[in-house]
């Protein structure tokens, strides 16, 4: 069916010089605004359902009231890379119990939050290599002589009796790729201070597909950052976690307002699988 | 006479090539962590009074508990400029009631919060000019040709009766002065597409004092952003504000232990006087 | 022809979520290295004529025999967007003569330079604009309040007898279109503390057709970022000038081995002529 | 006591809140404008010598008119910090032979060029080290999994025999210290896709002293860079090299009218070991 749309004869260049092609796949080089007619064919999500997320028990009515002007569909952008945040061993440690009681003996560890979201992301890990996606991590740069004292991504400075390189590597369950792109960052934002933005520019890519830790650290950080700087951004919500619930879901609230779409796994999945489709599609002749 | 000068004890180069003298004034010349026995001369904040703040109500004792390795003394830089941070008529429009009332006729006004502002910003204000401080303002960019459809500072895309210009000019109470520097933006940050931080080098500055809106918008991205290129950044807590309670606490916690000094207003002011009163001392022969 | 390449029906995605399609168009969307036999579909210029420059008579034999190793077919690159530099009338005053018998009277003209330049690059605007390319400009700050001293384009500090606003409007042989863009800024390269970089993301553009001046200031200068940045770059040889031609050849050298496609109007022309007939091309059924 | 040395009249703030002292010291933390009556307090070199230098046998006599009004003294900044650009082992295999007789086994050696500046580099390490200044290093960015396909320094694209590793280590000469910073990069630029300016604003560098390679490469990308950010720079043309001669002096020539102050190795050691001798000036009582 896909198939058959893509063997439609109708292309021509847009005002960016981008391919048009009448089908769902031409929608990925549209502006938000010129879908027109095409939106049904996309994976968006229904503006009905804009407050349906993990913040609605937090945020009084009154608020949802205030912000309720900023409702409107959301869905993955064009041309997407996936980019998972911090999912280094040290969010991992001390396994799936409460921050607050891991922080002495391993600080900063995510704990139950963490755990909770490894079966998620593997999901969107497999939906997005299915889609044939560029997939970007980042982590903490810990080689010798690169930095001075006192670039550090928080506040919070942190002695550790075990080695950086370990604390920092990636979680056994997401290991990288040989395709995959490992963004190594001293500050919060993967775009600061990295060259993640020049990557993104020479692929082409226009969105991110996020998912990752903390919400109100790293993940916020770069998800503005992202969007600031001219892309599309999707964060997924059972893939995302913090340190504390609330931080979390306020977050999420501000994050979703204001710069990005946050969206459920199983909408992110249905699109990717979407993609993936495409991707398997036959050359026709 | 300069020799004489020269060979005064008092002063040596840092490692950073910037002045030591045995002085308070030269704290602001050293690295937070070189401060030693010189602590007592600044005016910092009590490392008790860390959580003593806008957000002690909303805040789960856990959370506080989870966090309280992140306590340290607050303080104003070294080098500081002072920053005002998106101060703009349509912030201010519908009088001193609440948003929710408002959004409709003023959309994004900030009412009381912005209104309840005023009287501790005009003290910011005085005190940073009478420290003789470098004063920076932002606001929206509103000139023609400036932008291609689709970069705003957030997802709300408004449309508006009356002009952008007017909008965005700043609230008459806090007019620019000839030597101030005003950064229009289209991004949250300040430093998002802006020269800002260029000039913040030209002028070697290397802390900032913030006040303005929203604290969970621009504030926040502008803060992180600061932060995240390497200055201290002080965030005046009575001077800032937002347009939900909740939003405005919750990003202030996350701005005090990830990134920023949150402090009262007395105590920036009365370091600010500290100021002051050094560079009006006449210099001896 | 073009027209009949364009009914081939061979889509699909590739890695990056870009179309591509078995046909020209679809070039754009591939990575240099990964045109294959696709190669002569493409307006390129000839690896044999790499060294067909401006420069040809300025370079010595050993260092061209030194840089041999960098030839290589040169093109317009994907999504492209044209960026017009420093097109203002200070480049233009005192007419078609030597910049240095100008620049007593006329600081900083280009003079002959200019003048040579304007009906090369009034044919490259109509041929940008045929192929509907999104346009920028950019031009120097003037604005009330908008730098510290000392925040200038180059070590030359210019005084002026007539205003800034006159000098640094856009010269009337190239006025700007309610469509396009004028990126102010305040430093050389037009990256540099301006949101052009998130206005490229935003439109999905990957590569500039750049033309303007000075070669070996501002033109230079945005080539290199936007190289950096991950787009591809052509700089139009005929439209793109310096006030001293030593200073101006050389810096051509420089662009084109290391950074950019330096290719003749004429390529160029044809180029945009085959985007634009592609665009004026029916959608078929 | 404090109190006494606080009291000392020879101390003030200035507008950016740095401190004021009397002495060729504080003149570090003056605007270059401001120097007034201490000018000749500084190592700066005569106004008369702006164009004794290294491209002097190249630059047409009417280029030199031309470019005359940005005759000015030059200088080494305030805080300054120490960067050696690209000094990797690639730089200098082959040994002290043409570029041009090299390239083939050894592709991007500088040759005599590289082995030319290895005395005079050692005597600048030397001095940079007397004087405590911060010394940053930057060499290719080689690590696995890095960057996708594309995102090179130049549009040369080396396949070696021998490991990345290998090549861009830093050359046995200029081995780093404990102390030192090594910024690994992508590009051209040490500032583009790298922590290295918010090093720069955290340590309070507001000036750098560069050498290395290549003059037209990278030293010339990272100075203009540095300029457009703010900072004052000098460059230290016996230090400094390319691998072809009319490349290297064009491009010095342009950097020093337009960015930058290129010095004299003299001039350059004759201040740091000012810096010297200030830093080990004994404390009084």
């Amino acid at each position: 069916m896909r198939a058959h749309d893509f063997s439609l004869p109708a292309l021509r260049l847009n005002l960016n010089g981008l391919v048009e092609v009448l089908s769902p796949t031409h929608l990925y080089h549209w502006d938000i605004d010129s879908f027109g007619a095409h939106k049904q064919d996309m994976n968006m999500a229904s503006i009905d359902e804009f407050e349906n997320h993990v913040w609605k028990d937090v945020i009084p009515p009154d608020d949802l009231r205030l912000y309720a002007p900023y409702a409107r569909q959301t869905f993955v952008g064009p041309s997407p890379a996936f980019l998972a945040i911090d999912l280094y061993n040290s969010a991992y440690r001390g396994g799936p119990r409460l921050p607050v009681d891991l922080d002495r003996e391993f600080p900063n560890s995510c704990g139950i939050y963490a755990h909770r979201a490894i079966e998620p992301t593997k999901r969107l890990f497999a939906a997005a290599r299915r889609a044939r996606l560029q997939t970007f991590y980042c982590t903490q740069e810990t080689r010798p002589l690169n930095r001075p004292h006192g670039a550090y991504s928080t506040r919070r400075d942190l002695a550790s009796p075990i080695s950086a390189a370990e604390l920092y590597g990636i979680y056994h369950e997401f290991s990288p790729h040989p395709s995959d792109v490992v963004i190594t960052k001293q500050r919060a934002s993967v775009f600061q201070g990295t060259p993640f933005l020049s990557h993104l520019n020479l692929l082409g890519i226009r969105s991110l597909i996020i998912c990752g830790e903390s919400t109100s650290g790293c993940v916020r950080a770069s998800a503005v950052d992202a969007y600031s700087n001219g892309f599309h951004v999707t964060i997924v919500e059972e893939c995302t976690y913090d340190r504390a619930e609330l931080t979390h879901k306020v977050n999420l609230f501000d994050l979703h307002h204001k710069y990005c779409d946050v969206m459920h796994l199983d909408e992110v999945v249905q699109h990717l699988d979407g993609l993936a489709e495409q991707r398997l599609a036959p050359v026709a002749e």
